[in-house]
């Protein structure tokens, strides 16, 4: 199955073609930046091309990931040219005006899907992010529109199916609101020439907490986020409001009036009802979040961790050696690694057990051992096992073995092959303890 | 020694009167309402009186816990009678009055240290949470100041020392604002109708982050708040800069100017320089944080996990049966038990381990063991703790054991006496593999 994506070279379009290729599918990209489509076809190993028109003929799926200014221009371009019993879909963060204009263009027998992924390229998964179909009753009833549905919810997203209409309505608050409070708030620590760093040092929780969001906001594609402000119809009242309320507090806070002042806020948590203890804890819970990854990769001096890139989804195993502020020093292979812990994300012990199973190569070495006949090999197993990566892969009776024993071969496991002598021999050691004699010494 | 808070039934004050309590110290708490207090003093073991002056003066440390608007009052009060020697010290947001207040009232020979610890009285500890010291030169020599500031640094403080007017000047930043803005926008929210609960079902992570932020502000104490807000010289203009902010993006917005949205954007992001990178992975790691723990713990439906409280610590743990939207069924000793994720933080195997070997009471059975003479005991002992919970407590070699064998005592451990039987049944059969004899049999 081929997915075009139109626009792929570039933010969430670029990270749905990593995603896909790394699904399995063939992911062809567009971008008319020639230089960086050849770029991002080496990078993640997809097809590129300038043609969207071409992109748009041959893919199962086409995908239009351009940015919001332009994606009803592009729509009318390219939707004549996606084949029927095939898809077209959107991934836009507005849903009217593309829906509208797929609806017209494309072929019938097109599956029309407006999508929208609530999330940024810096998500490193699909696992609990929300994605919005808003596809109009025929289309749901395309057989397309399940297999679509099915694939991200497998991926763990949460999908909400809603009319268009609707979906802009809520996202006026949902993302207009939540930029433009948090766009204000950095430029208003610029204008206040706030040293950002220096005042980290002076920071509660929730201040830390708000800079990280700004931060994230902020470095974001600036256009992505103009167009979200200015093609969503109920955003001017939405600005209104909240300026509104800014104002009455101000002259509040200026007539040192505290009922008002807490008037306001019991008003608001009300309103929250039962969401006011729920967004207590979790705001704990992410604040603590931190802290307890910090207090566990303190306590684990001298030991093996694995720390996974929060972005990349790279892992970094070793021992730790020391933290210091923001940093954590990974021993791997007698190097000495410096990671930023803003950057990656402990993992448990099983988890880097699993990922090393996964991942890297092991080495082994066979060993013929001899034990009574009575001998229950499974608790032998057992019991090696908490000391060695180590199976049972041969039992022998026989003639060739000494009268009342058995011959049993284990294959010993490391990922350092030039760990296995040394393995060998504590291995030797605990066997002999344990009444196993090594059949050819 | 004792430590008198004065105002200590209820918010910060009451936070410290448990933590110190928590920590050995005797605890002394004040407060006008008796009937409260006498609930406090049976709730944590602290000793109440309503007498400020009585507190004041048989207080080793006397700490003012007092709303910010009577605080200087309440010094004025009390200062007198701390005796020399002592502490004077009082823990409010703001600190150019209370410090002023203190250096007047108190004794010549009183240690005073203005304090702000900065964070609220649901967090769980002292743990890299910052406290900001205001004392004078003068009281920076006392021997008291240093005493005060190790103790907090040994408990995971970050301890920043400064004048009481750096601090005012920072703080209408640092909280100011970001009380302000989410205040605001909770009001709007309000304003808006919004209803919460659905519209966090088409949240982004960073929307859900803005929901539990203004949950967790609007949800505390609105007096405090409007205090901070009040009576901090620097606010007004704080407050006008950021509604010019607004109100200059609002117009950016209904002109459709995408060049100038985009550089407001980017001209605060090259403010923040670095944090930007910074702030967006730390956010990153405060949304993967509460997504990976939740597949952590889904990962784990057949076996044991602790789950530590997010504000009371209490640890509860149990087999996992099940996990639904937001809630864990843990089974324990057969009985089910219903357990918010918002309020929980899932722990390590290591930290669950080391809290039950601290808190639950152990039962054990003794049984000797006869290995032949050169058996290596440490290896022996290191196989079979991956199985039991387990120690040697004697070696004994002599005349009432056979020839060329030693009689080796184990004592094996369970936190469930009822399986004791099944455990030593398990246990001769594991012995038995591995060469041992059951002495007394």
């Amino acid at each position: 199955m081929i997915i075009s994506i139109i626009g792929g070279t570039d933010g969430l379009g670029k990270w749905f073609a990593r995603f896909l290729k790394n699904k399995g599918f063939d992911v062809v990209v567009t971008g008319r930046d020639t230089i960086k489509g050849k770029k991002v076809e080496k990078e993640i190993g997809v097809r590129y091309t300038n043609n969207n028109i071409e992109a748009s003929k041959i893919g199962d799926i086409v995908m239009v990931a351009v940015p919001i200014n332009i994606t009803e221009k592009v729509i009318k371009e390219i939707a004549p040219y996606v084949r029927e019993n095939c898809v077209l879909m959107d991934i836009t963060s507005i849903k009217e005006i593309p829906a509208r204009a797929m609806e017209r263009y494309a072929k019938d027998g097109v599956c029309v899907i407006p999508t929208h992924p609530m999330f940024g390229p810096s998500t490193p998964s699909l696992k609990r992010q929300v994605v919005i179909l808003t596809p109009s009753e025929k289309h749901k009833n395309n057989p397309w529109f399940d297999k679509i549905k099915m694939f991200l919810e497998k991926e763990g997203a949460r999908v909400i199916v809603i009319p268009p209409e609707k979906h802009d309505r809520i996202m006026g608050v949902v993302q207009g609101l939540t930029h433009y409070a948090y766009i204000a708030l950095g430029a208003t620590l610029k204008d206040l020439n706030i040293n950002i760093k220096e005042s980290r040092k002076y920071a509660s929780p929730i201040y830390e907490l708000m800079l990280n969001i700004i931060a994230r906001i902020i470095g974001q594609n600036p256009y992505l986020y103009a167009d979200i402000q200015m093609h969503n119809p109920q955003i001017k009242h939405i600005h209104e409001t909240f300026i509104k309320e800014c104002n009455t507090i101000k002259q509040i806070v200026e007539k040192k009036d505290r009922e008002s002042f807490a008037e306001i806020m019991k008003e608001a948590a009300k309103h929250f009802g039962n969401e006011t203890i729920r967004g207590m804890n979790y705001s704990n819970k992410a604040v603590g979040a931190i802290t307890e990854e910090i207090e566990r990769i303190k306590k684990s001096i001298g030991k093996e961790i694995g720390l996974r890139h929060v972005y990349s989804n790279k892992v970094h195993f070793g021992i730790v050696k020391n933290v210091v502020d923001d940093f954590i020093i990974l021993n791997k292979n007698g190097k000495d690694l410096k990671l930023n812990i803003a950057n990656v994300m402990l993992m448990s012990n099983e988890e880097l057990k699993e990922w090393k199973e996964q991942n890297l190569k092991k080495y082994y070495y066979d060993i013929s051992i001899l034990f009574k006949k009575e001998i229950n090999l499974d608790i032998i197993l057992k019991l090696l096992n908490c000391m060695f990566d180590i199976e049972i892969i041969d039992i022998y009776e026989g003639s060739n073995v000494k009268n009342g024993f058995k011959s049993v071969t284990f294959r010993i496991y490391s990922y350092k092959k030039d760990d296995l002598k040394i393995l060998k021999k504590s291995f030797l050691e605990v066997i002999k303890n344990i009444g196993g004699i090594n059949r050819y010494n």
